[in-house]
């Protein structure tokens, strides 16, 4: 049947009122959208942004330039409607909650927060675990649940954790055999000096175990916000709704996904490149192509809220535009 | 006074909660909607596309795929809703109108076409010139006068006409001195041997006439919607309005109001990088890097609606984000 429905979806596509192939990547979106859906009149009506904030044991071995405080703080920020991703998602009509997943410090007392802390951050990675399998386990439930309830046809994920590029580095080296050399990049702006110890950082950290499956690499060096985002994007997938995929620490949490289940990786849509240095050779082991390449590199989402209107144009496509014969329109020659 | 302003602009988007420059080419997008606006809270609220249609004489030398009758059909399409244009204006909250600048044949009676009619087509310009100096004249000056009356802070302008990536080649060789084999590409679809004609075609008209001014290159080899699309673009660049310019058929219009007003350019954003293949030479002379690549070659101002979100959410981080001061983030260390 899928080969069938397949058919038809290109069908549909190369039977509107456009050269054949015209519409380029937007024909490819569709036909993705239209396979996740199975259907070849797919709606693209609603996206919900859930960004996940935790905070990462590995951010005081000095990774990151910004201070770990400023996790909590811009969880304020979201909750107050003044981060970047509150304006995208507010310009481009997505919902957006945010989580927290395991910020460090005590409890944050807000209304608006979905509290699903699983500690007060992550263990140093450099010498331990930075979670129990029990809590990698937990934060991948709490994530499906989640995205069970969260509402549209694509659901978006954004994360806030000083230190968790070098998390998505490690996590990703473990689970993908690429050199961290190729992952670690300057973060939220390292200077040459700190980039060189966040490599000298991780690659002591990495060493400290040798190969791991998928469940063993996300308790070792995950981080809570990068494992419940990978929970959500699963449970997103399995419902046949589309993943919207940000950028570096996102790729991460979506390359756990397609580890824990190979499924997933066709639900996703790859929002941007980031201009970390390490999303490149992620998107490349994932042969994802991103939509939008505006050389970004701030998360939260803000990608992937950029990416979703092209989404929505992908859907209507398929069922708004007429066909050559409908509009009474002249195929070539 | 500007070195000032733009210091200011500078200023506000540097302060905003994220790390410096990490929304990249946001940031750029919003610096320039706000120069051309002359303020740090720069407003983008609404954005109208204005789609020219005209026949090209050219066509009668066999330089398409499609015939000329599909011209007057997809005007007809466009009024009815049916286009890719009219789907991604609809997604994106764009108003659409249409203009006859010089469709082949009897004039096209419906209500909600803007009737501008240069001529039924132009000349064929293998041997003649496309128009005359008045008809080219008039042509700038009707598209004036729609950008006058269009409404949005961003004006997007799309094109419909067969044969016009020819039109399109020939006079961005005249305005640039780019070579013609870096111009022409395989327009709706054209194969090998197609492109092959299609240049020998072009070379034998363009070896015509020597060195030309741009107002003699717009006469000899314009299309009337290229012309009155240059008119439209000067007057909204001269009303500190954002000009979104689509693909290559626009670039190329683009190219000639860069000509004739230098100033123009400062008010263009390049909203993607066509699939055809003349466009990134035309891009690359205009010193211009569009927001997307999406492998399109469409027309209609398809790139243009794309490109709008883009447009809005950099406007609105000006506007709508948080400082750190007044959020209470703490900045890098």
């Amino acid at each position: 049947m899928t080969d069938s429905l397949s058919a038809r979806i290109r069908h549909t596509i190369d039977t509107k009122t456009k050269p054949l192939g015209a519409l380029g990547r937007i024909e490819a979106l569709a036909e993705q959208i239209a396979l996740v859906q199975g259907t070849t009149a797919p709606v693209m009506s609603a996206c919900t942004l859930t960004i996940f904030a935790a905070d990462h044991g590995i951010a005081h071995a000095g990774v990151s330039a910004f201070p770990q405080v400023v996790t909590g703080q811009m969880v304020l920020n979201f909750l107050a409607g003044g981060a970047a991703a509150n304006v995208f998602a507010a310009v481009n009509g997505v919902g957006l909650q945010v989580v927290d997943a395991g910020v460090a410090g005590a409890p944050i007392a807000h209304p608006g927060l979905i509290d699903r802390r699983i500690a007060a951050g992550t263990a140093n990675f450099l010498d331990a675990p930075a979670m129990s399998a029990a809590q990698a386990r937990a934060a991948l439930a709490h994530g499906a649940e989640i995205a069970r309830t969260a509402s549209g046809e694509a659901l978006a994920f954004g994360e806030m954790g000083i230190a968790n590029t070098a998390t998505a580095a490690a996590l990703a080296h473990k689970l993908t055999g690429l050199p961290l050399a190729d992952l670690v990049g300057r973060g939220t702006g390292l200077d040459d000096a700190g980039v060189r110890h966040k490599l000298d950082v991780l690659t002591r950290a990495t060493a400290r175990t040798g190969p791991l499956s998928a469940e063993q690499a996300m308790a070792e060096y995950g981080g809570f916000e990068i494992v419940m985002m990978a929970g959500a994007m699963l449970e997103t997938a399995r419902t046949r709704r589309i993943v919207i995929v940000d950028g570096f620490i996102a790729t991460a949490a979506a390359t756990l996904a397609s580890a824990l289940d190979r499924d997933s990786r066709a639900a996703m849509v790859f929002a941007h490149k980031s201009h970390e240095s390490g999303h490149r050779a992620l998107l490349t082991h994932l042969g994802a192509a991103p939509l939008l390449d505006l050389d970004m590199r701030l998360g939260e989402g803000t990608g992937a809220l950029l990416a979703w209107p092209l989404l929505k144009a992908a859907a209507a496509m398929m069922t708004d535009m007429a066909s050559f014969e409908t509009a009474g329109v002249s195929n070539r020659d």
